[in-house]
């Protein structure tokens, strides 16, 4: 197979679309150049030539203008209509883009498919880790049972420091965020959404099944504290926002929640940015990979891998996906094979006792008061979980242990 | 691509061979069947037909029996010949066997470019962790300047067993070989040669270059003590016999050794049969695979997934070997990237002072002397431990710290 070579559109030039084109000029032996890059701010300092920029998107999406497409922007929306419009021009197209994915899976894989052209997506995430390649080409005819991981840089750099530095939330957070660890709005990332957009993309290529964002229930670290890392702690544990993906009986379930986990998981010792993935075969039995989830470089090299490989053609297979849909390439609508009705082990902290009425608790293991700080260890029915999702003022810090 | 239908010939019905028959008969939509089973052993008792068997090779190998060979028998040499014969006759090779592809591998090399079939080896380093993959395909672009890792199992397992249970060295050994982590002649893992042809096939997939065996210095934990592991635990550290492939300026140095190695590395808790590889690019930072590095089904899903790569007409593109090569496919000879003269830091234990004199030291930071027991922490030019190179009976226990 004889490699081509690339002229990229680039959209975007912040944190991911600089580490690009650091990592892509230092790369040897790749044939791609980025030709042109589409930005919003004109009054912007750029560290490169500004002949490279232009702020009109038809510049780079007018029908033959390059051969692929690399979209690096923040809003998801635009991304969507930047990313259709490409491929309904027959222009192969690399993203990191988990929002966008997550939110417009279905139409962008019949988009994939009636164009015939490529849509790869290894930055969307783990970063650096090549998660999604290896479920798709690797692990393509195991049977894989569980797919778990640190998928959120943010959550994990603030837990991390929590627990190093015997500091509270909001003031670990206040520090991240003047140095770049977290937005300004950080909602996404500490509610878990970001951890779940991605916990969907892994499903998929571990499963072959789609969800909606909605179908999967998020909640996050925005209600940790002090007490809860100390709680952990005292247990030689530690707290850690997991997607979890995984198959009981012939169902699966599909959550992002903190996790309690022990000294002896791969999980315990990935500290700060760094994320990690757990892949639980039959008969590989588990694996781990470990690496940088975040960050200018790291998500740059995973998007210039991708980049590779449209130079030899490579596109998803999606052969665990094509199992379950008709040949039109329509996935169908639903969540038939999603268990939700199933007892979970949660320590829950509240603040005021009420709140734990929303939920359909099955029975209590343990309940702990005192002034400032209440907890209960209590088995849940998962799907009451529902009751309380999205909810910003509840004050409740939920953790599988 | 559509994939097609693969007709197995198989060598080899061990460990290995019946892992692969196992995960292959639970695997959904992979279209492979193996069709004919060669073995050495008329009287053995075999779990499945009979007629599946054949005794004589040239029933697979004749021309056009079989789409893909697979060979998992123990004999590098009777191995070498099996695989060359079914290139030579056009078909594409799926073998685990580190000892045949490190001895040969230029000859493989040249036989697969000349026939345009498929020679590929995932089990071959690492087990059920897909590093060779990676490294061709995801890593292609990146400017990785180290792979290193825990490669042998059998190492790996006494060396956890020693450190866990306070054992001394022969007692493990005993035990391992008694339920099958060790074999009856372990020296081949034990001293570090198995180690030494997968750090080999990871230098050519990592950086482009193909090494002898011979050139590259292995020792491993054939003298290890209780002592040691004792020294390394009062320190928090611990033992792991490493695989070690890295850039330093524009030069190459390949080893295997025994690592102290410290609490906060991610190898630290890779304990027993389980293996791991380090990959540092300059852009994709650190990342850390993890998995279980041997046994019957973890390295029969590694061949499972390289059988399912081969119905999509997959094959290495060994992208970073080609630029060092003339078109003509010929590897060159000789070793011109790879240093020896460099000095490393070693923890050296021996029983007679005269067999440290086979080695240039540099400088002596520390010694220790006690009866039964003395050890040299000490600067050594790496390249006089060649002197020392697979001498059974110098009993120096080599620990690079």
């Amino acid at each position: 197979m004889e490699n081509k070579n690339i002229s990229i559109g680039l959209f975007g030039f912040g944190c991911v679309g600089q580490g690009l084109y650091d990592v892509l000029n230092h790369s040897q032996g790749l044939k791609a150049n980025i030709e042109k890059i589409c930005v919003k701010d004109k009054n912007k300092t750029r560290k490169i030539d500004a002949g490279f920029f232009t702020y009109d998107k038809e510049e780079i999406l007018k029908r033959g203008n390059h051969n692929v497409v690399v979209e690096l922007i923040d809003n998801a929306d635009e991304a969507f209509a930047i990313v259709k419009q490409a491929m309904n021009n027959g222009v192969s197209v690399v993203t990191a883009n988990k929002k966008m994915l997550a939110e417009n899976f279905r139409e962008l894989y019949e988009i994939q498919t009636r164009n015939k052209v490529a849509l790869i997506y290894e930055g969307s995430a783990g970063g650096s880790i090549p998660i999604i390649r290896n479920l798709e080409e690797y692990y393509d005819n195991e049977l894989l049972s569980s797919v778990k991981g640190i998928l959120n840089g943010t959550c994990n750099y603030i837990l991390t420091r929590m627990e190093f530095e015997n500091k509270d939330y909001q003031d670990v957070l206040k520090d991240a965020q003047s140095n770049g660890f977290a937005e300004s709005d950080p909602w996404l990332d500490v509610a878990g959404f970001d951890t779940k957009f991605k916990a969907l993309l892994l499903t998929v290529h571990a499963f072959g099944i789609v969800l909606n964002p909605e179908d999967i229930f998020n909640t996050g670290i925005q209600n940790v504290s002090y007490e809860d890392i100390l709680y952990a702690k005292q247990r030689g544990l530690r707290i850690k926002m997991l997607a979890v993906s995984h198959k009981v009986g012939d169902k699966f379930r599909v959550y992002t929640l903190p996790h309690f986990v022990s000294g002896d998981s791969e999980l315990y010792n990935v500290n700060y940015e760094y994320n990690a993935v757990e892949v639980e075969g039959a008969y590989s039995c588990k694996q781990t990979f470990v690496g940088k989830g975040a960050g200018s470089h790291p998500t740059g090299s995973a998007v210039l891998s991708d980049i590779s490989a449209l130079t030899y053609d490579y596109k998803y297979g999606y052969k665990k996906l094509k199992k379950f849909i008709s040949s039109s390439g329509i996935i169908p609508e639903g969540k038939p094979q999603i268990e939700y009705d199933f007892a979970i082990k949660l320590y829950i902290r509240y603040q005021e006792r009420e709140r734990l009425n929303d939920l359909e608790i099955i029975s209590v293991e343990e309940e702990y008061k005192a002034s400032g700080t209440n907890y209960i260890i209590a088995n849940v029915n998962f799907k009451s979980l529902f009751n309380i999702y999205n909810k910003r003022d509840n004050k409740l810090f939920i953790c599988v242990i």
